[in-house]
């Protein structure tokens, strides 16, 4: 580039300023005005550089990286219409509070005054869809920018920061490595909340804890939690999609509440008193015609104790300490008995999952309208990672799949991926095949946006042709096999419960993606 | 739904209005925030409804259609997630200056304080991508909304209009049809800036006139501009991509200033004028370190005889006037040969095109590296109609295909379809083949984002190993032949010049999709 051998251009400054900071890979789908950190990843050799075929593939892949390896990787996006692509599945990050850094090239600042084909306000497309946003100012000061948003993105609960890097700033010299900057702490337990959750407990009304973020992800926490409820006799409920659920044998089963509003409803109904844990009181995904936008009772009284950026694990160590509980492991759940024969169906699928997932396993849980019927296996399952799609915005499950194999490459990952939303990111087939991802995607298909159909009931109406015709993905039929074969991943259709048993088990066992396609 | 017989909602007041209007198509990805307009799309059976599986194929499918209709569609669009998946080829149809009207769900306007799944800043994602954004506010004036979008839409010279329509606007009853709004008439021509014209071509300093919108749409416009060129030696050129060019025996065989930025300072180096109609002064795609950002020399004196939203064919009408010249139609050039045998190459590729394109075909253009080398096939061959990606975000080819088919059952449609930018919006093919679409599309099949190559080196690196490994589409090799088939589009893989030819012209005589994987 244009530096002398003692000064290094901004986008090297910012490389190497982020792997001081333990940031060593880079999701990309880089484009010009991002080649000078493209020159720079190469020249560093300090990053694993994984390319995605289409942002959302990109950002979604970033995800699953840092839900398992619990700190963020780095996107390198490709101005406003790039970041636009990726915007889905940030969406879907921060809903999660997963950290991440986005860096989205920008044109050179002397170009941004013309209407150049690709110029648009990529701070203002940014902006819906991170938590933090900066534009890049001069190569000096790039590096400092980035530790900024590093830190941002690594403070609690995890966040979304974005980094807008001008072409001129990354190529221009005079730059320098930046110190780190701390990120924000948990925010520290209040002792009148936590004395007003001991209250709801010792009241006699019936009360719910509801518990999210890293208590999911802290099995200690979860028994700790368990020892409350057998303590108090207060019920345990988890967010209806979350970032990541440690599940399985030994490991505390979480009850969700579920999707469909009138199930949630009933679900919350009973309760006087909810204590929530690193969560938002329960709200619908959507509002239909006469049902209440908040779930629980408007006679429920909730106490927050502990909002989704302070330390639930500790606050739970705190009321079990108050309540005298202690961690309770529960017994393991014996999984159901798979059928000899038969069709396959969505609860067949989770038969066969409480019987077959490897300890370690990491389950990707875009199943949409299967999720409810197969979300229960991961209890009677070995120990597993369950990580959902969490923002509603589909088309998050094959790269998610890619990321978290990248985070873990010993860890099997079984992507559960309705079709629908498979065909949203489904380039992502393509990045697990290049990085030998170990994800097992299990398409299940029923040619369908199945949930759309109870929704449509939901507001009131009755579908006719033209409304279903936009409801169900048949006309033609896809073929996941071989949409799989185009992209390098080796993929098979199965019918029967006996032969999804038997090519999952095989799937799984043998390095490398595949694919499934379930005919449910 | 909730409306009593003599009322109806706002969505039927919406959807009947727009109709009413002559919007009588709808691209659409719906989700749960828009089942009233699915439903009352399916009750009046007023529009047809094209279902894209992903929202960047529904708004380039729009993009097409309008291009080729000459109005706009309407889409439907999911929440601020569904809107930003939609907005890379919003950017692209908003640079193509072309008419949209977009109505995008969002929560219910009592469920948007809620931080729900999908809540987001809805209107601040649609606004980069927009030219006019409105949120309803209630039933009854919903349909007054639309309206004024849709002449938004219209005005001169094509308009992205959104008008985010939050559920419960939708399904409240007391909505009526409303009144259409005139859309704003092409802003009047100068006669000072005429003047200013025919002074520039009767000057004797080199002058080149640029046209660009609705003058390449318009045979008779260019017509006489080419008798301008030949009666005062005025040079013409188009803008590097554009709307629609009309092209092919007849018509003006319009050279385009090069994408690659040397190439485009050399064309335009000679000038002292410059006049501009229904084009912005001419600006470098991207910024390159000592390169400046305008295309014209410093000292070149422009007059924008019409802006983009003048009335470039009566400024050309009135200016051929002036300057005493009649509409001149340019002796045909024949087609280059095709090589008997041989390897497929961009250039055969080019010239089989010269030789087959039936009367009639519109041609589009997302050949991004392999553009430059076929594009002057089209003035060789029989008329024809050319679409270009005209914002730089690649991804648009497939979709915006799909739509120009659907405004033009009749036309066969080819797709001249980089590799790389096919996998942004695949899905596409599946809407051709549900639609019976009549595009070929022909897959330029060099496994790498070569023009990024090219890029890399533009801003002074030389790519090592890593930098390659981002920039090619190898490991693993994408098996396109394989992919459209997934989408029941059936296809074949081609590698000589001969079989190219056979093939493609057997694909344009038979109905419904088809894919040639060219490998180049």
């Amino acid at each position: 580039m244009t530096s002398r051998p003692d000064e290094m251009n901004g986008a090297e400054s910012v490389v190497r300023s982020l792997h001081a900071e333990g940031v060593d890979v880079c999701f990309a789908n880089p484009g010009t005005s991002e080649m000078q950190f493209v020159d720079a990843l190469d020249r560093t050799k300090l990053m694993r550089c994984v390319l995605g075929l289409f942002e959302g593939v990109v950002t979604a892949a970033a995800d699953g990286y840092a839900r398992m390896a619990g700190k963020p990787a780095v996107t390198l996006l490709h101005l406003a219409p790039g970041f636009a692509n990726a915007a889905a599945n940030l969406h879907n990050a921060r809903k999660a509070r997963v950290p991440m850094l986005n860096l989205v090239g920008d044109h050179a600042l002397r170009h941004q005054k013309y209407d150049a084909p690709l110029s648009a306000d990529v701070e203002g497309a940014c902006r819906p869809f991170s938590d933090w946003v900066r534009s890049g100012r001069d190569a000096a000061s790039f590096a400092a920018d980035a530790m900024e948003g590093l830190a941002v993105a690594k403070g609690k609960p995890g966040r979304i920061a974005t980094l807008i890097a001008p072409a001129d700033i990354g190529w221009d010299a005079g730059a320098k490595v930046a110190k780190p900057v701390t990120p924000s702490a948990a925010a520290p337990l209040d002792e009148n909340t936590l004395s007003d959750a001991v209250a709801a407990l010792e009241s006699g009304d019936r009360t719910v804890i509801i518990a999210g973020l890293s208590v999911l992800e802290d099995t200690v926490a979860l028994a700790r939690l368990q020892g409350i409820a057998e303590k108090t006799g207060a019920d345990l409920l988890a967010p209806v999609s979350n970032r990541r659920m440690e599940r399985g044998h030994g490991r505390v089963a979480m009850k969700k509440i579920p999707y469909p509003i009138n199930d949630a409803l009933e679900t919350l109904a009973p309760y006087a008193r909810a204590i929530l844990v690193e969560t938002q009181p329960p709200v619908a995904f959507f509002a239909y015609p006469g049902k209440p936008s908040l779930l629980l009772p408007e006679t429920c009284r909730t106490t927050v104790l502990a909002d989704v950026d302070g330390d639930g694990p500790a606050a739970i160590a705190a009321l079990a300490d108050r309540v005298g509980a202690r961690a309770v492991t529960p017994r393991d759940n014996a999984p159901p008995p798979v059928p000899q024969a038969g069709k396959l169906t969505a609860e067949v699928i989770g038969a066969v999952l409480s019987n077959t997932l490897p300890e370690g396993a990491i389950v990707i849980d875009e199943a949409v309208s299967s999720s409810g019927i197969i979300f229960p296996s991961g209890d009677s399952a070995a120990p597993n990672s369950w990580l959902a799609l969490t923002g509603g915005s589909i088309g998050i499950g094959i790269p998610l799949s890619a990321g978290a194999a990248i985070a873990c490459p010993d860890r099997p990952v079984i992507a559960l991926q309705a079709d629908g939303s498979a065909m949203y990111t489904l380039q992502g087939l393509w990045t697990q095949a290049r990085e030998g991802a170990n994800v097992t995607t299990v398409i299940l298909a029923n040619r369908a946006y199945d949930i759309l159909k109870g929704e449509l009931h939901n507001v009131g109406a009755q579908p006719g042709p033209d409304a279903l015709s936009m409801l169900n993905l048949d006309r033609p039929d896809l073929d996941f096999v071989a949409l799989a074969k185009g992209m390098g991943v080796p993929a098979r259709r199965v019918e029967d419960a006996q032969d999804f048993m038997r090519t999952l088990k095989q799937a799984m066992s043998e390095p490398g993606p595949f694919l499934i396609e379930a005919m449910i």
